[in-house]
């Protein structure tokens, strides 16, 4: 019986980036997955670990832990080698201003429910949803792609050539837009660093095809 | 001249986050405002520190750093004492946890770009813009509420005695919910951890309201 149990969706990104980073790290998991169009984890047994009912959950001997973000800052607390932050305040502040700009102006507004809501709710249908999703891709990723190209830290990821946090939410969302046919010849950088990451196991065995329970 | 300059606006949340957590550290700053519905924070000069163009940005003797959290995890590394997150690795993540499910669930649908987007490109004006603001609070703070009310961590603030990064991001939320007149009354232990917040110079002070460029 494994000390971690990741329940996760092999679709989600946020559930990529704990998997990448427990492979990364080399900690050994369990998982359970659940399929959340279904909404296998609204159940009461989930949300005593997460009242949310949100994956990717993490059970760990501290107890459970949601929050990819979160998580993956734990486990760089409690397993610190191989790093996921550089060792200086600079360059974390680089690595985790280049994950956020992924995880926070890109990811929360493209997740599953987001989505639902805008094709549903706001009637903007299937082709209003892949233009909603698109376009937020859209907003950020030049500035991303211009901080990688031009700035002296990057390397074979986007912090020298170790990759990390920021590596973990590029790769997620470089992923996720293959869904929505999202072409990446305007971002050359972008596109050498997933490249460079995919060629590494823990980035590509946690690709969604590569998951057990992938549908 | 201070070592540090604060590039923000007065109203965004995510410049209260930093401004509160500068005052909390008793670091003294420079600032420099900017109307963002004006794009006054669109020139050269200051692409030059954040290519994003996005405020909060900080001028540090480290170089510039953007995005609020990334610039209050720098700070925390950088000026330990008082800190924002505990010490135990379990701590750490409860309170990053707390933070993310405003900043990454909540502020990113909710901030001004994604406002003018949907009363705009979708076509749901400023009452559709409103009920969408109202949405994305409600989808998370019954559970944000929950965990608060019931965990024994929780204290006179999001995590012990001491506030912390999860009650930077909570109090950003609850002084923009205001704007949407949404009520606490099913929030009391949010209202309750925010009165304590705003009874601390260093949050009342960075509010909105008593900046020196409020309009």
């Amino acid at each position: 019986m494994s000390d971690y149990i990741l329940h996760e969706f092999f679709r989600s990104s946020a559930s990529f980036r704990v998997r990448a980073a427990l492979k990364l790290k080399g900690i050994d998991y369990a998982h359970r997955s659940y399929k959340l169009r279904a909404k296998e984890q609204q159940t009461d047994a989930f949300r005593a670990l997460n009242p949310q009912a949100l994956v990717p959950t993490l059970q760990t001997p501290d107890g459970p832990i949601g929050q990819s973000l979160a998580i993956i800052e734990w486990l760089e607390e409690t397993h610190p080698a191989p790093p996921l932050l550089p060792p200086d305040p600079r360059g974390r502040a680089r690595v985790r201003g280049l994950a956020y700009m992924v995880a926070m102006e890109i990811h929360p507004l493209n997740n599953l429910r987001v989505l639902q809501h805008v094709a549903g709710e706001l009637g903007q249908g299937e082709a209003g949803m892949a233009k909603w999703f698109r376009h937020w891709v859209a907003q950020t990723f030049p500035a991303l792609e211009a901080r990688l190209a031009g700035e002296p830290d990057t390397g074979r990821y986007c912090h020298g050539d170790t990759p990390g946090l920021a590596d973990l939410c590029l790769a997620a969302q470089v992923m996720n837009n293959r869904r929505f046919d999202i072409p990446l010849d305007d971002y050359p950088t972008i596109a050498r660093i997933y490249d460079a990451l995919m060629a590494l196991p823990a980035f590509a065995e946690s690709l969604p095809e590569n998951q057990p329970d992938a549908i």
